[in-house]
């Protein structure tokens, strides 16, 4: 493996102090701290409790950390502390630019494509996957075994893992005089912003009329279900087997925590939170955090 | 797009009143109300509250409502009311009729079909799929990425949505004197009536010694569980990510909310309603709505 | 269809004593006690209420079952029991032996095969299924329409359903200056023991650094999220639609019912169990029973 300087790594850090000795030193791997050899690049959260023991006794020669820990004895060791504002951001960055799996753009031949769909450079769709007549913006991947109706847009740099569902019809039925449901017809489709990354097995309901709405920067993990005409606001997560109830708004910013359901119609406010398990039968006003079946304010 | 009359319109509409001027007015397309243009088809439902205020602001020329709004300024306003008992009904079966994408049956070169399959007439089954030796009846939709296991009958006129698994070995396992599990044989299969609709990604499993049975209309959303050798009833409704445990049997015209959870071996009543997230421990008798974690009565 | 005598079921049971008279017994089919023939093998859960009426009423010649109901009437009508301590055990055994499918061997030609796995003897992948640069040991089977991402390790004679998905990035995310998420990249994978077995369409993310452990003998259901650096215990059990939180150690021998929800970071500890529905924040100690939404102790 390659030997990553210390140098190499500093140029991609825009605001840092040193502790200890950074002569010499280098990283060829990415560990856990507590797993880590000498050859490793580290990191301490500092939210955890045992930080200070942790900075002690790794193996790494080099660790990322904040100023909440204690680093004077850090020269002693031999080892090197890039102290930062923000730990796990500026390693996953390292860890990003040295040692994330790169994905070479194309289409794997078992992917079935639309004759209609449109499809920008630099995109890779895996194998198995069945794409309708879409639009695919640049740099999106789209992994293996997913399904995209037609009528589905999406964004630049957009991730969709495997068997992930894209537009198929709502849920939408109204009973008839003979107590059976006739179907909705679903005509709108699915948009979906640039940056956004869904899991893996997730549904995403096309719109009956107008779009389903997945906007800029959200993030949206595995089994989680949208339904018809939902939006999800920027930079918005919605955690794993989650479930969104149709036309129902999520703002900006907001944490929907997994298991959680919220029902159809309703607005949750932006930078809110949502509970894991709560079960969401009103709106929720922005910056509030809500836990419970039903879910109700969590109290201070 | 074509211009449809309202001649047209008013032919498939058993029963209705006009309020304003009918003459000359054509639709080009189907909104919801608020987003309409003046060439639109637009409908008022009776249960929202603004409903007087949007049949006022409507840019649309016609519109499909009941008798609980006021029309008298219709008249005035250029514009037509279709007044019918069910207006939700009546609009989504014109849309149905002049929007709907139709479906083109046939089989795709992609899916793989067991070769005992036996598939009917005007049958549809698209991109990657997987058929094992199954019925599948005239009419049927089986889109993109599903699996049927074999042993799987489907009747007519069904649609099953993409990333959806029929027939899997349930869960049914006993400990041995070892403490490790041995596997119950699954020898049952899974038998799914006429008019059933089934969402993306959802499971069910076949039956143990005798069959699973989704009965006639039943409509089954995204990321269900149904377990083994469960019935669901006739036009009964399970909506997404709930869960249906072994052997239960969900009884006619029966509402499953979502993020709902039944235990197994127990029978949910005709005509009741599970709320969404409700965890059902017990029984529930017919005609009662149950919610909460434990699920108990809900008091009027 | 063939006819199997007593003697060749008696030869399968390490030990029972017989109830009736066995000569010239013989059954051709397995069935549920109250669905029998006079050719099937029953067996009576010592679990059932109404045990004694189903011994008593069932048409089946063989009846296996435990010293809890009475056997004194079955040598007048003409039948036969055979009573042993576990018998739904000792059912599935029989039923296994003589009736379970037999999966040939063999991978589908439609399956896509990353050029560096290594593949086993003995192994079967079906039809439309994607498999990375794995390692797949012996005697494995995995359904068709699966995706395994790289770096996935399965052991021997493991099930996986179809629609899995195995080895997508696990759900972790940094938040920067511009209030935007960055991503941690995934560089661990997924290591399946031996015997264990997988429901369909669900899935387990791949560890961040580490791998994501599932051990010997665990057995996962439908629909189920498995986050980045869980570890789930020899011989544990996580039900339908249930949710375990990215670093969550699941110990040994744990029951994880159906649409639970277990945070990240916490211990579970061995012989525990989570009920169903139970949204569980806080660590659960060994041989504990936990429900509810928050979880809590269970009072007996």
């Amino acid at each position: 493996m390659r030997k990553i300087s210390i140098e190499e790594l500093i140029a991609l850090v825009p605001q840092y102090s040193i502790a200890g000795d950074p002569s010499g030193k280098y990283f060829t791997n990415i560990k856990v701290i507590n797993e880590a050899n000498q050859e490793s690049l580290v990191w301490v959260s500092p939210l955890r409790k045992d930080k200070q023991q942790l900075l002690d006794e790794t193996l790494a020669d080099i660790i990322i950390c904040d100023s909440s820990v204690d680093v004077s004895r850090v020269k002693d060791n031999g080892k090197c502390c890039l102290i930062v504002d923000n730990p796990k951001l500026i390693f996953l960055r390292i860890a990003s630019e040295f040692f994330s799996p790169k994905i070479v753009p194309g289409i794997h031949p078992s992917a079935v494509i639309h004759p209609d769909a449109v499809i920008a450079e630099g995109v890779y769709i895996g194998p198995n996957s069945s794409i309708g007549a879409c639009i695919i913006g640049a740099g999106s991947v789209i992994h293996g075994n997913c399904h995209l109706y037609s009528n589905v847009t999406v964004g630049k740099h957009v991730t969709i893992n495997a068997g992930t569902v894209i537009g198929a019809d709502g849920f939408g039925y109204s009973k008839n005089e003979q107590g059976e449901f006739e179907k909705f017809p679903h005509i709108g489709g699915v948009v979906i912003e640039d940056n956004v990354e869904i899991g893996a097995n997730t549904c995403i309901d096309k719109g009956t009329l107008g779009n389903t709405l997945i906007r800029k920067g959200a993030k949206i993990d595995n089994l989680v279900h949208i339904a018809h005409n939902v939006v999800v606001g920027q930079n918005s997560v919605v955690i794993a087997l989650a479930m969104i109830g149709g036309s129902t708004v999520i703002e900006d910013n907001v944490w929907v925590a997994p298991a959680s359901a919220i029902r159809d119609g309703i607005i949750i406010g932006a930078n809110s939170t949502v509970g894991m398990g709560a079960i969401v039968t009103k709106p929720i006003p922005v910056e509030e955090v809500w836990i419970g079946n039903p879910a109700k304010k969590m109290s201070k």
